[in-house]
């Protein structure tokens, strides 16, 4: 490449902040979107972000920071997404310009509520773009340990494997290792199933359920997912690779987790509107219970998913999470 | 059946001690050697074990209580072994009397250090018990969680299917879930195994990295395990299921796991030898780490096992914990 591809990130939480920092290691400019006036005023005066990982310094040289969502989709080749899925839609509905053309990267943990589309679909339909410009990033990777500098690892899915790796390249450095992978989709709904599972970790620990019965659950997901997976998208893959199992355990072995804390209220008694007020949040797991149900209910031979299945029934049916884990338990081994 | 066939468990620490909880909800009679004459002693008095989850209270009109391994062996049909590995040698070199007719359950974690022989293949070979007399239980399962009754999951395996059976039945109770296996020699490696990987969890735990990293080694050890296994023994299994993966993270994620523990003091700074006198014992994987090293030396076509070596080196080899794992962090995914 003869001139340097140009990055931007859209979005100001503790991952797209953590996504900054990592490009912010390899590159000279990066575009950042973000929705708050205050936020983008916040870090010119202070260089961070007030809201999410406080102790990370950016070199305000480096930043081409904007409340403009066009613009910065103007300026870049690859733009990465990590804006939470409940605000996606409306956000890129402020899009007015072509972004067919860029390579489109989701660090987005779930599915688009308004279309239930995975990510990476939502833009191949509805902004045209070509399957093989889409781009995955997936964890296992707390944000909080980026800003710590704590070894993590990351893969970069796409389509196009030199896209893949000059994604991986700029996100890489002494504490960011990455691996490349084609396997898009299957990493897509690995992400968004394990916020179901970190929810139903979270619903179990909130009924009492102890460590012994936690990795019961763990290992039953991570059967359950292979299944779902290999179902939706039938390919060769290592289900216990790191993008797959790894994120599964860190998301559903973390007190941090706002799916796994979500289902611990709502195993506390919690309800689902009261736990999701008390949080000031919709947890992503929570829409991706609907959809992963709904999808499998269309499949004519449906997966075996009992833990989807009881957290459906928590989350959208309104029954008793103790009774409904009673009878879940019965069907794990 | 006409005869109803009689239990015993050897052995008096935690594991031991829940083995007899649980089939004291099924037994009448349950024989249960222990080596002090003072644990004996405070059980007959105090209805409870001294030293191990003191909160179970046993009714002694149960308990066959015996310092005499001789006596308990003859008495029983089904033997339950539960003395930890480090004394299996020694414990078992007292019997005189023959115990190749009897069904021979092993639900100690590790290898024999003496012979570097599986518990199973020990009795085999030592003891010539036919290997269809031979079981294994695995968890995962803290015995803690046990004494608290809260819901565990345990698999029992055996070549023959109708011990495996009546055993697991032995075992089940409201809180206790079984499932039967056929895979022996499978689970026995996985139990060795999962101890290397918890005492490489507490290294790098000491060491400092944090939980991406932690679900990284995780997920890599989970596939180190099945390349492992699959090499000295293969079948088909599923290494997701619960004795397998399960058992591998609730000891890789215990803060309690005496195998962690020991990994958390290297990677802290003290020698192998100064950690194993600050914890009054030699965790099991320090031998298991060993073996493993030593069968796959011995193996034609090498298996790749990052993550057992770099243990190896740093308890073996006196290698600096620190400049091992950051090179073991090169080989993972």
């Amino acid at each position: 490449m003869d001139k340097p591809l140009k990055y931007a990130v859209f979005g100001a939480g503790s991952w797209a902040t953590a996504i900054v920092k990592m490009l912010s290691e390899n590159l000279d400019e990066i575009g950042w979107y973000m929705r708050s006036v205050y936020t983008k005023e916040h870090l010119l005066r202070e260089q961070h972000n007030p809201n999410y990982l406080s102790s990370v310094e950016f070199h305000l040289d480096q930043l081409k920071l904007s409340n403009d969502i066009n613009e910065v989709a103007d300026y870049a080749d690859v733009l990465i997404f990590v804006i939470p899925s409940a605000f996606i839609y409306s956000e890129l509905e402020k899009l007015n310009i072509d972004i067919s053309n860029k390579t489109i990267v989701s660090a987005i943990k779930g599915i688009v509520p308004e279309t239930e589309l995975l990510v990476g679909e939502h833009f191949h339909d509805v902004y045209k773009v070509p399957y093989e410009n889409i781009a995955v990033i997936a964890g296992p990777c707390h944000a909080e340990e980026v800003a710590l500098e704590r070894l993590s690892y990351l893969t970069i899915s796409c389509a196009d494997q030199q896209k893949a790796s000059h994604i991986a390249h700029s996100l890489s450095s002494d504490y960011i290792k990455t691996t490349i992978s084609d396997d898009v989709i299957g990493i897509e709904y690995a992400v968004m199933l394990k916020n179901i599972y970190a929810i139903a970790a979270g619903i179990a620990h909130g009924l009492g359920y102890g460590d012994n019965f936690q990795s019961v659950l763990m290992s039953n997901a991570a059967r359950e997912m292979k299944r779902f997976i290999k179902k939706v998208h039938k390919m060769k893959r290592n289900i216990n690779n790191s993008a797959y199992l790894g994120d599964l355990l860190v998301t559903g072995y973390s007190v941090f987790s706002r799916n796994r804390m979500f289902g611990n209220m709502i195993g506390k008694g919690y309800t689902v509107k009261s736990a999701q007020m008390e949080m000031n949040m919709v947890a992503e797991g929570y829409y991706a219970t609907k959809s992963a149900h709904e999808l499998n209910l269309k499949n004519a031979k449906k997966t075996q998913m009992p833990i989807i299945n009881a957290v459906y029934e928590v989350l959208y049916e309104n029954k008793n999470p103790k009774k409904v884990f009673k009878k879940l338990t019965e069907k794990l081994d």
